[in-house]
């Protein structure tokens, strides 16, 4: 694609400038909070921008590493917030390729302790992933006589509103044994809310994680390549044809630049112009691989884009 | 100090040898947990041995991460344990030091949020600094809805084996504002339970904390200089004349190390000498100075050295 010739220009464009991006691009990969929405509101235009790009023939695809719903629940979100034609297979999040990935690659042989929310137990139960149970909080459970079941194999970290220390506890538990597997669902160190607020994410609790079982987790959300991976397994991706557009850039725009995709930064979300301009002059090439291509204020701009 | 002039030699003593090196010694510094005690059992030998160094005209002090217990219960503790002759005076734990902190050198003007055990809240208490409500976390309360105090000026994370998620995002709230301090006792990451467990420490709780706010801690507890200072400012020290004795390279004899003060492993505790030379042939310098001077198998090595 031009842009990914062109070398990361963080790039504003608009009008003219998208078309040419979107007319070499077949498929479009979309993050969800920051770019599709903002919690239960859509951002405005973009339901009809994913309409517009299905009419014109792109394959669309929603790659979120919000872990806390499972994918069913997603479409039911989609449909709220007036998007119509999106289809579950279409959905890509955290949850939904680590239990991909518990099944499919680490082929785990036993059971999963999860520290997590239903949506991550959901979509481990509807890949046939075995799930440890929480264990009992009572009074007389200290972390001097954690029941640890010999069956667990694989540690399992994504956004968890009801952690708590004997939690991460038996986690650290079960990682003593070299053997079991850890994994989190995303990096996400915290998550925007209404008003200014800010809550820990996946990747906060497992930084917990990390530090008292002296052990790093395999992350499946962006920006590590797995899910793109999960994506190409079914759909048959070109990488060269295809563009990220997302609102975070140490993991959306990080992402598309780990697959090899075109990259776009819309300015809904968390991070801002600024931010990318300050990574875009730093030495370090991680940190140069999450300057986007280009730079949108919102996919509402694709409008004018689609509709000439 | 003898050790201190001819570097950092992670030299294996016994007999007079070690008598060389506490006649050079006017101050000697124990950690507890690993090096006075194990648990519930004292390190055989261990009270005799602070008896004798007493005896010798030696300043002992006990200079522990462990934030868990006031001041108050430690000497009960040592009491218990068969060390006679220990006085509150001479016991300086992270929750103590944390304290004098908030009070003496941070001056806080409001209350503080504690994630903690019940040693730190006595601490506070006792140093005069106000502790902010834990929070409700009855079924009303969400991350959308958390209560914050606009009277909490500084967050103290500490171990707590009643952390929980709407803790840490109460945490994470109090930092949003940047004037808000941020301070850990200790930054141990795990600790050693009996039968081989671990369980995680404050520096387990502290790094989730730190990668939700993206924010870095003041850390009070060893190998931060604070609480060297700490006992300098009440005793009058010469870190010239003042032996180390610890069991973890990263925290015990580091903080040595920051203090000028010469240092001693015990291999009763964490590290073992094959940890030590592991770090001797780093090419870091921070790696090197977790090297120790001295090393012996256990304190109740010093007993021949001192009763001749």
């Amino acid at each position: 694609m031009a842009g990914a010739a062109g070398g990361r220009g963080c790039r504003m464009i608009r009008g003219a400038q998208i078309r040419d991006v979107l007319d070499a691009a077949h498929n479009v990969l979309f993050d969800c909070d920051g770019v599709i929405w903002n919690g239960e509101a859509a951002v405005a235009g973009a339901p009809e921008v994913v309409r517009l790009l299905k009419r014109r023939g792109k394959r669309v695809f929603f790659v979120t590493n919000n872990c806390t719903r499972p994918r069913e629940n997603y479409v039911q979100k989609f449909s709220r917030l007036g998007f119509t034609d999106v289809a579950e297979e279409e959905i890509f999040s955290s949850a939904y390729c680590s239990a991909a990935y518990l099944r499919d690659v680490a082929k785990v042989q036993g059971k999963v302790f999860v520290i997590g929310c239903p949506g991550v137990l959901k979509e481990l139960q509807d890949a046939g992933v075995p799930v440890a149970e929480q264990g009992d909080e009572g009074p007389d459970v200290s972390v001097y006589n954690l029941p640890l079941d010999p069956d667990v194999k694989a540690v399992l970290v994504g956004y968890d509103e009801r952690f708590t220390f004997m939690k991460l506890a038996t986690a650290c538990g079960y990682l003593r044994d070299a053997e079991c597997l850890f994994l989190a669902t995303d990096p996400d160190p915290w998550h925007p809310l209404r008003g200014g607020r800010i809550t820990p994410g996946s990747g906060s609790l497992t930084a917990a994680l990390e530090t008292a079982s002296s052990r790093k987790a395999t992350v499946i959300g962006k920006p590590s390549r797995f899910m793109f991976e999960c994506i190409s397994s079914q759909f048959d991706l070109d990488p060269a044809r295809s563009l990220m557009v997302g609102d975070r850039l140490e993991t959306d725009v990080l992402f598309g630049a780990n697959c090899g995709l075109a990259t776009m930064l819309t300015l809904t979300g968390v991070s801002t112009l600024e931010d990318a301009h300050e990574l875009q002059q730093s030495e370090s090439p991680e940190k140069k691989d999450c300057v986007p291509d280009y730079v949108v204020e919102s996919i509402a701009d694709f409008l004018q884009a689609l509709e000439e």
